[in-house]
């Protein structure tokens, strides 16, 4: 069994990777599946495994997202028009990235254990997938970036999903240089951090 | 750092623990604070950290939210009334568990990076500590079960969260003499364990 605080170390050493930190040095297919196997081994509302991975290496659909990316952001541009700071941040690593990943949701025809009182379920199941997908990279020594600012109409359309999917996250993988010691936004004091006391409560 | 293939039959041990499985030992309060630190080294869109937990021990607090679940249940068994299966499951855990946590996401009155787009990314970031805390609980020997036949509003309600506030998961946590090999709902057929190949798709 792991380390519980080795185990906090570890968790505390992922990054979200979008500079341009992306090594030109493709992920090993022994890899990737180890970074898929990790996604199936989350768990799952009623055990529905509600999950999709589309594997895109395609450098032209990688533009097309890309733009679909460009757009959305002249748009968050506007609402952080008050901070210099946004117009600079480098929030996506889609095209400098060897590999993207769509993880996708796919809505269940029939009615789903463990969903029939809180409908969000199934997607939060595939969140789990991604979580654990992250840490698997990172063991690997391979960094992901998470990139939501996409128009998920377009995305789905782009790499041709069903009707039934919902698209949960846009990643991008690669090899870096090195992890960062604290989260970019963190080093960049676009927040502060929060303490256990600011968010934790007890009903004893 | 951790060694991949250890780390995946480690994320292959964890389990949704409901059955009448937890012992009668309460959780320490270091390795509570574990989890709690493990829950807030999770990815967070735009650094926002938008996560609450309310650590429930009161025991009039627990029966009002296992009557809660008790009435969604009934609604539940209605919908698999099919199963014979599915009236005999116990799909909770929140009065044989020493220690409740409800986990809730908090929405930002203010414009939040990376949410610009596409709006559930705030609530997909409370998912992930989630992850985390269910893979630290793991490896203190902790159990957890997510309990999601709840009716959100009442649930909230129960805890006086604030008006911002929505209920993510509510994990019942405790001691337990073993973890099973394999997921409860897997072991007694209620649905098959979906491949790789089955949910993977590559654009090359």
């Amino acid at each position: 069994m792991l380390d519980a605080n080795e185990f906090l170390e570890f968790l505390k050493s992922r990054r979200d990777v979008r500079r341009y930190d992306f090594l030109d040095k493709p992920i090993e297919g022994d890899k990737l599946q180890m970074i898929l196997k990790a996604a199936i081994s989350a768990p799952s509302v009623g055990y529905s495994q509600p999950w999709k991975f589309v594997i895109i290496e395609d450098e032209n659909i990688k533009n097309e997202i890309y733009k679909n990316f460009e757009v959305e952001n002249e748009k968050a541009k506007k609402i952080f028009a008050k901070s210099e700071l946004y117009k600079n941040l480098k929030l996506e690593g889609i095209k400098e990235s060897p590999l993207n990943i769509a993880v996708l949701y796919e809505e269940s025809d029939e009615a789903v254990l463990g969903m029939t009182s809180m409908k969000n379920m199934g997607e939060y199941s595939v969140v789990c997938a991604v979580q654990n997908m992250w840490l698997m990279a990172r063991t690997l020594g391979i960094a992901l970036g998470w990139v939501s600012i996409l128009d998920e109409e377009k995305l789905l359309e782009s790499i041709k999903a069903d009707k039934k999917d919902k698209l949960i996250a846009y990643l991008c993988l690669g090899y870096v240089e090195r992890f960062k010691d604290e989260p970019e936004l963190k080093t960049l004091n676009w927040r502060d951090e929060k303490s256990l006391d600011e968010c934790v409560r007890y009903i004893r």
